[in-house]
């Protein structure tokens, strides 16, 4: 089972996805939890090169430097954790890219989405659950934990929001994707993730209920 | 004007596209010699990224790295160059991957174009001349050069003899490409290559005949 944590910047992904995979540890489940690019070597590289790239990268450069990250996250994390029976529970994966290079950047979100196909080989997630949060609260999370914005966070209030109303399109229409509200305290947005996955996966999720 | 330069390794690309850009400046054209990255920012991190990315590396992820570069020098490098009027003469662009990264490791040629064209936002070459040489005598000259083998290089024979052969496909198939034989002395391939460009473009390159 794979299952993807979305949102923006101080949604929660990170905690949540932690909860979650506490969650089912502690029913016994071997969980692996990740995020792009995984800690593949290749992916640190391709990293440095987004971050560090200079201010003067075009959107095509940067999807497909997302894109090949992802091959590697795919065939060197994801698919071998789910191979051996894992799950695998991931801090982001492709539905930032199309809310983020798609949705915010304005590429065409049909060449997006096939290219990152070609990049996956195809392996969707199980579920994504999309944390929805206004871009100055999350914002404001982000100020408060004293994080530094790197490239693509400095890049502006018009982009941030564009990625926020597309992970709120999404995260009601993606197959597979539910819309959570991210604002509450931790605990309470992780037992409401619960209750999504719980509804739809019964046999992992439901005995964890409550 | 567009011009690529294409070959196996040891196949003298570098020193006929040198040539080449001497003999059009020496007739009062502007000229730009490169090849990818060509001196961008992010196309020098991209190729760090390939080169130490470890040996593990997918090859959709060396095939999305080299398109992300490609995008970059597209954007950076050739079309700045085309728009003030310049020659540009380039070592590699599209024909390396359909030869390497498509026929060399095996992804779909389809799949490989399509990619390709969204990174060039369709920018085409008016030429592609392909230097044909052995792959024996390409290793052979790059051992006398004494240059060391990279990642991509020490791929293995096999791999290279696929490679050899799709570029003679390609120089013989692809709309504006010619295979020029590339064994001779330079002078006489530099001849060649003027012989195949003078019949397309007399304009440009008719009078810097013989």
């Amino acid at each position: 089972m794979f299952i993807v944590l979305e949102g923006i910047e101080g949604s929660g992904k990170s905690t949540q996805a932690r909860l979650l995979a506490e969650r089912l540890e502690a029913a016994g489940r071997t969980v692996i939890l990740t995020r792009e690019p995984g800690g593949t070597q290749v992916g640190e590289e391709i990293r440095r090169a987004l971050l560090h790239g200079g201010d003067d990268v075009p959107a095509r450069t940067e999807l497909l430097l997302m894109l090949a990250a992802r091959a590697a996250f795919v065939d060197g994390i994801v698919s071998p954790a789910l191979a051996r029976g894992a799950v695998v529970i991931s801090d982001r994966y492709e539905m930032s890219t199309f809310a983020y290079q798609g949705y915010g950047r304005g590429l065409s979100l049909d060449e997006v989405r096939q290219i990152n196909d070609f990049a996956t080989g195809g392996l969707r997630p199980d579920a994504t659950v999309v944390l929805d949060l206004d871009v100055a609260e999350g914002e404001a999370r982000r100020l408060a934990a004293g994080r530094t914005a790197d490239r693509i966070e400095r890049a502006g209030a018009g982009f941030h929001r564009k990625v926020a109303e597309a992970y709120r399109l999404l995260g009601r229409s993606e197959p597979g994707a539910a819309l959570v509200h991210g604002s509450g305290a931790p605990e309470d947005v992780h037992a409401s993730i619960l209750r999504v996955l719980g509804d739809r996966f019964p046999e992992t999720f439901g005995a964890t209920k409550g």
